[in-house]
């Protein structure tokens, strides 16, 4: 969700950017205006996030899967081995994507036969293979809700992390990691593009069967951008990274997603209507989920009278039985009360047979 | 440069999806609101080229430059090996591509050791080993201004072309060929994706090691976008597309496109204090490149009275010593006509010696 603020920029700048007459989606490779978006907006992201000088940004087009391949065609040197801690369906995706291209581990994990992904694992070094390249983690995993609550000690083995969802939600150390990515969509901006974290000495000269739209290495060479920069992606984002500051930073943010995720987590704790799945201990502040119950027999029409609601985008995927709802940074704390006073309505609404037997009457209406 | 009612309609989807209060990035991917944007988006295009339904359309994230891996990586089978046309930077680049993955010959070419690239080559089935598995071309060239006259005859050998800054400039039979691919920004609509056209029997099961963002076999699956859609750039397309359809699809267009540019090459041609580098046989219509003179002496000045004018992107590349004028589509003729009013101010006002001299003064005033 944007910010008003950052809409009507955006929305102004496609009309005309600083009144030139031209639209920013307009602007020559070559001009200077578009050489300031790009500077600005890695500027504003090394502010924000405290990246140390030795590592690089780069403002990738595409959502993260390109990513999947790029870190072990990129990453895997002498040994060909890395780790994967596997969480969720988006670190299983990229741990299936890696296996094309070395000897890839699974290091540790939550899911079993049939993976649920509601809890995080804990891990220490003894987890990983001392010639590990590096190990790989998603520190969020946006369709179960779930977050690392710590950074897994790999020693000297690179750390990399898929932040999408989480990357701006609260500060983070990024000298503990090797690389970061993530995809804009969830947490940064609008969808449409990839920031790509690396520290410079992960950026080697690799295979050359390696696509050049892949190749961090040529990614990298100033200059030398051998994709077009995804411009109107990347001034979103530089709006977006502006907004973050003038309220006060990734701390602020943290305040304002904690306070908004512990109103909806209290409310859900404290009902018997709805329920998480998400351990107490890993629930991400940025989308929370919940169900009904197991049968899924209300879920239609919750999502149906939500949307009338304008309540937008609840369902956790196609074919889950259970909502999702996204509170990240920009969404401001009466979103999460219409929320929830949505879901005192809908549960007055539509009682189960537990309420009409009266075993439910104690449930709070916070 | 898109057209009034286009950038109005996006910026206004921008601020609110068709008064939803959603901005058009913020919709879900799941929502029926994503998949219409792109359905209608197919839906125009198909409508305009006239695509055979044995053609399955991609709109895929990023630039052109993707593709040049994704091609060999796709379309090269037992023979591993293909054919590449050279005439421009671009097929130049794509041909370096293609030979980490297969047997890649030049079988016309028309740049020396130091490419010029002023002209087009004919071609017959001769140029073309049989046993090619495509035969590659870029059918116009940005930087320098060329385009293909003709559709070169292959025989059985898949025809694949980079149309990027062409497609949709005039109308094309794409059953002439395997694979067509443009990237948006030159003549679709804003940068940042690349639209793919391959026929069916060129999507194949093909080596896992692809990565699955380059894999037409993984992207072309129904419901399984690997990639998230960049859904800004698609509806963008969609509103080109839309426009284009309203004014009476490509014949207008070429007939627009080739009164523009006609007008701006016969300035150019009658004068000489400007020239054209560009063959008469192979002028692009959509970008009209053009120089002062060899010693580059006006070329600053040139391009600071031009953005004073309000004409930017004027500079045909970082080093070059000349211009490019793009005049695609939405362009009007009040545009070509500023810039010819231009050409010739700026003329009187900076006259060279031969000017002084006299042998200048019968040049006629367009």
């Amino acid at each position: 969700m944007l910010p008003d603020e950052v809409r009507v920029k955006l929305s102004s700048a496609l009309s005309s950017y600083k009144e030139s007459g031209t639209s920013v989606v307009e602007l020559s490779r070559c001009s200077k205006e578009f050489a300031e978006i790009i500077n600005e907006a890695e500027g504003s992201l090394r502010a924000l996030l405290g990246i140390p000088d030795n590592y690089k940004v780069l403002f990738l087009p595409g959502s993260a899967e390109g990513q999947y391949s790029a870190i072990p065609m990129n990453l895997l040197s002498a040994h060909k081995c890395a780790d994967y801690i596997i969480t969720g369906s988006s670190s299983r995706e990229a741990y299936l994507e890696a296996r094309k291209y070395g000897d890839i581990a699974i290091a540790a994990s939550v899911g079993g036969a049939e993976p649920v992904y509601s809890a995080i694992p804990e891990t220490d070094r003894s987890n990983f293979r001392p010639d590990a390249d590096y190990v790989y983690m998603c520190y969020t995993n946006i369709v179960t809700g779930t977050r690392f609550n710590y950074i897994p000690d790999t020693g000297s083995i690179p750390l990399v992390a898929d932040m999408s969802g989480f990357l701006l939600s609260e500060p983070i150390d990024v000298s503990k990691f090797g690389l970061i990515f993530a995809s804009s969509g969830c947490s940064l901006a609008v969808p449409g593009m990839t920031v790509v974290i690396i520290r410079d000495d992960l950026i080697r000269r690799i295979s050359p069967s390696t696509p050049t739209v892949l190749n961090y290495s040529l990614l990298s060479t100033e200059n030398e951008w051998r994709n077009v920069p995804p411009i109107f992606e990347i001034y979103a984002a530089k709006l977006m990274f502006e907004w973050m500051l003038s309220i006060g930073g990734l701390e602020e943010l943290k305040r304002r997603n904690e306070r908004k995720a512990g109103m909806l987590y209290d409310f859900l704790d404290s009902s018997s209507y709805y329920t998480t799945p998400v351990d107490r201990s890993c629930r991400s502040m940025m989308v929370v989920r919940f169900k009904i119950d197991d049968s899924g027999a209300r879920d239609e029409r919750f999502i149906v009278e939500a949307e009338k609601a304008g309540l937008l985008n609840l369902r956790a995927d196609d074919n889950a039985k259970e909502m999702a709802a996204a509170i990240s940074g920009a969404m401001p704390e009466e979103g999460v009360r219409a929320l929830i006073d949505f879901l005192i309505d809908f549960r007055d609404n539509n009682p189960d047979l537990d309420d009409f037997l009266g075993t439910n009457m104690l449930d709070l209406r916070l």
